[in-house]
């Protein structure tokens, strides 16, 4: 929780009740004529998450009455987060306007993108979600983890398709490309101009250096674009980045060149990716077996939706690898990153029940490095590589491709698109800034721009005018451990820092409060700290100080225990630094009898 | 602790007491005469540390009756080892050897190679250090925190230098360029041939693409060289590293253009590059303040021995900053790698006492990202960025230059020296055995290269053959954590880990052993587990099932303690899981009254 935002309610304090719940049925400035309604004739776009990380993307459009989202994504925890499992956005600004709420606008199936939706929809009143088939099965396979969450309302939607939202919006759907397929645009219609969420979204060059598939960005860039909310992912990269066809025909080449068995290990959520390869290993008539839970489920879905139709004989069960000649063998899986149950991983530590290393073996790491995996992934590289296996990865060689457009596609997008007014969106903020650089770069004047500075930030937009409010909408982190969303506070987070550092030692004494004697030796149970075994000279001398500050409040009446729990506290834990230089959470615990 | 090594001892099982001493200072096989002492014809190699990581450096050669040591380093910790401070060498082998050994040279002062020095000496006997003038200042200044370690004995060393070792080695010293001034690289004569250690080295290229300062090199080249340990951290990349050279030329050319002021956060280990940025700084007749105190350390080192001089006005102290023009300053301080507690980050998270940026400012990131704090210099790029500073960085400038060498110059060195075996050193083992692709690459035999499966591996070269032992040394991690060394087991890291995960759970009851009674209700003591204020239902439940088992063992008699504790363990425990999903660590607690 590195940033604390204010907490901020647009309803004017104290007011509550039936004229509340009225003003946010119906609220004022509808017509536009007197003063307080020319406010409204703005919109508000607010980050609520993907602003100051990447991941855990929602943003919202704000007009008169009406609220659309766009997509509602995870993070994964940090280092400073311990034992949390996901990082969601803060929809406090959203509960509060349910009843706003028009629809949630998702542009693919990526976690970082639908990863929140289980946890959040119940709260913002389970709005229709509106979305492409293979996103809205994807969500619908998630959400078959989580019973006992609402059912959804998704309505499907195509590049094309046109649906009123509310009074004051309607939403327009192009496609785009990213590395998943169905990914989609949108545009909404608003009285002031369009608003433009391409999602993630690259430019594909050709081989000639040509950018391919814009002709919907043209098309839209006649339109009156009022604001293009555009992705920072790869901001600070120079160039165009490289094409997924270059990396199909990298790894074709490889596999032609490759003896025997050529282990994959890439992202599960990069299914265009999967599914070329088994189109090459289809024409080099070697079988593949798909390893790891969420890349058989996204293949079987594509396969399922029609996305591809591989022959009934390609696919194989990673089981049978055995049955067919090395040379004849692909497998694709998961763990890339290095994450320890997955596929790769166990193969790589000798876990895996069905596949062995053998030398000859090509392992190709068809992923980049996603920040804070480096040591894992070096980890099993080394692995891999004690095993004799050859091992190429994008480092060496182009066999992978990010789906995010670099500078010049964000500003090929930029000057397609002509918008008037410019938000950068996903990233970190020094990704948003540099993206915004280049929006400068290629004509946006800097007023026409709007960095926010972090999430929750309220960005008001007005025919001719783009600012930050003061005010910002919570955004701080809401966090998932376990079966708790939100609950896990940041006292929680701190002891679980404490404790990873230096350990418990809890001290629990029994005192005789008649005579404010302690009965027996005080009982000692500590974890982390140190060696317990090799530690009873410690444990002795820790027992006799305690023992010691009880025999010396013999005469106190009553017995302060706050005062004696404070006094065990501190001098045991200036006892235990002295001699060992470690802090341990000191716990003392006085029974009194 | 990834790995586990074998724990090996080359003293045979069972021999102990005034034999085996007898055998330690008088070994077998001194005149080399019969079979078990041909066996002795033989050089062993162990790099006991800095083969499966970066870091933690250390090296042995043992010939007959003498052991020379390369290097002592130190390891910063890992996710993987919580709470503690660095990881060093395990020195098992060389403590079971403390007579044999003649010498420790330190190739330089980077902490990588000096930095185990204070915790190791007196276990190995403290033998005489070799080294170069800075590298022995670096030493002792580190040393001073250390007062209860053995005073040192430190022979001051410089290229061209021989010295005896023992009976059978003979060292002479070479200069070599790294990134710190006075690093020597050592060939150990034997009578087998050299080995030769340039350690930490580079080969800086002039803007024409030669090789520059080789003359060494080459000279040492004609001789008979045995093996050559050769550093990898750089082996993965491809051609030749960019030269410190252009980065001072870069650097010159960002302050010409830098209108106010100008901060540089680089390492304080990166001495030759501070010292030219304050020369440019007097050429550029602006100011230079020091902030950090490692950094401010080592530049008093370097004046004090006369490495540089620089103009006696021209460094003032960080406190007197504002006493100039902001056109005249240049701040050189620490934490470009986003260290908490460093200069650039409290300067990022306006906690600096003297240094606020102000819009206009530059700063300049001179160094490169190391693995594992990716996320730290995010948030530090971040919040610079939100205070309106020009962000320079190694991706978008070339202001950092690595000072290892990159496949080109290792390439090269090897080329140059023509040893007849290749080890390479230093490095996750995908490092060290792309290094040894790079030697077979420029000629040396794949029979003639011994790529170090882990730390420990016992390398043994005749004058014709080079091949790794069964055996290995003990090389398990020994960590430093505050004052202990060596005391943290795996389950103390174990423990740590669980309780950075989902907390602890303590439950105390009191029970009246005579009627099998609980004395009123159980105190229960968590941390970060969940928020306690908000889990009162939660922690009566718990109670309640704790009363309820020991109600159910109200006519065991005796009581069985053990029993009743991992039948609340285990029950409180599922319980949690059910109701949280979250596993804290549950420990039961029964005080008989």
């Amino acid at each position: 929780m590195k940033i604390a935002t204010q907490k901020f309610n647009l309803r004017p304090r104290g007011e509550t009740g039936r004229h509340a719940a009225f003003r946010t049925l119906w609220p004022q400035g509808r017509t536009g004529s007197n003063p307080v309604e020319g406010t409204m004739e703005k919109i508000k776009i607010i980050p609520l998450g993907g602003a100051e990380e990447i991941g855990r993307n929602m943003t919202i459009v704000e007009y008169r009455n009406d609220i659309v989202i766009f997509d509602a994504g995870l993070q994964f925890p940090e280092e400073e987060t311990p034992g949390i499992d996901y990082i969601i956005p803060n929809t406090k600004y959203l509960e509060e306007r349910k009843n706003k709420i028009r629809g949630l606008i998702i542009s693919h199936g990526h976690l970082d993108h639908i990863g929140a939706i289980p946890y959040l929809m119940d709260k913002i009143g389970n709005p229709t979600i509106y979305t492409t088939r293979l996103t809205k099965a994807m969500i619908l396979k998630r959400q078959e983890e989580f019973p006992h969450a609402p059912m959804l309302k998704i309505q499907e939607i195509k590049s094309g398709d046109k649906i009123k939202l509310g009074e004051n919006f309607k939403a327009k759907f192009f496609d785009i490309t990213h590395t998943i397929p169905d990914a989609i645009g949108t545009a909404i219609e608003t009285p002031l101009g369009n608003i433009i969420y391409p999602g993630d979204a690259k430019i594909e060059h050709n081989s000639k250096g040509e950018p391919t598939k814009i002709e919907e960005y043209i098309k839209l860039g006649k339109e009156k674009n009022l604001v293009l909310l555009l992705e920072s992912t790869n901001s600070e990269k120079p160039g165009i980045s490289i094409s997924e066809a270059t990396v199909c025909k990298n790894l074709e080449k490889i596999f032609r060149e490759s003896p025997k068995r050529i282990i994959i290990g890439t992202f599960s959520s990069q299914i265009e990716r999967i599914i070329e390869i088994i189109k090459i290993a289809e024409k080099l008539k070697r079988k593949v077996a798909i390893d790891g839970y969420s890349m058989k489920s996204n293949i079987e879905i594509a396969k399922k939706l029609d996305l591809f139709k591989p022959r009934k004989e390609t696919i194989i069960s990673v089981k049978n690898i055995g049955d067919y000649p090395e040379e004849k063998i692909i497998i694709v899986c998961t763990g890339a990153q290095g994450e320890k149950e997955a596929s790769l991983m166990r193969i790589a530590s000798h876990k895996h029940s069905h596949i062995k290393l053998h030398s000859g073996d090509t392992v190709i790491l068809s992923s980049s490095i996603i920040p804070g995996n480096e040591k894992s992934i070096q980890n099993l590289k080394d692995n891999l590589a004690r095993q004799g296996a050859k091992i190429i990865h994008y480092e060496v060689a182009d066999v992978h491709a990010s789906g995010h457009a670099y500078s010049e596609e964000l500003k090929l997008i930029i000057k397609m698109l002509k918008p008037k007014f410019f938000i950068p969106v996903h990233g970190h903020y020094f990704m948003l800034k540099t993206n915004s650089m280049l929006a400068e770069n290629v004509g946006i004047p800097k007023d026409n721009i709007a960095v926010p500075i972090r999430n929750g930030a309220i960005i008001e937009v007005s025919k001719d005018k783009i600012q930050t409010l003061k005010e910002t909408a919570p955004a701080n982190y809401v966090m998932v451990d376990g079966l708790g969303v939100g609950d896990v506070k940041e006292i929680v987070l701190r002891d679980r820092q404490m404790l990873s550092k230096d350990g418990i030692f809890v001290i629990i004494a029994v005192i005789d409060t008649k005579e404010n004697k302690i009965k027996g030796s005080p009982d000692i149970i500590s974890r982390g700290f140190v060696y317990l075994k090799e530690s009873q000279e410690l444990l002795k001398n820790a027992r006799h100080i305690v023992k010691k500050i009880v025999h010396e409040s013999a005469n106190m009446r009553p017995l302060n225990i706050n005062f004696l729990k404070d006094n065990i506290r501190e001098r045991v834990g200036k006892y235990l630094f002295q001699k060992t230089k470690r802090r341990p959470m000191v716990l003392p615990v006085i029974i009194e009898v």
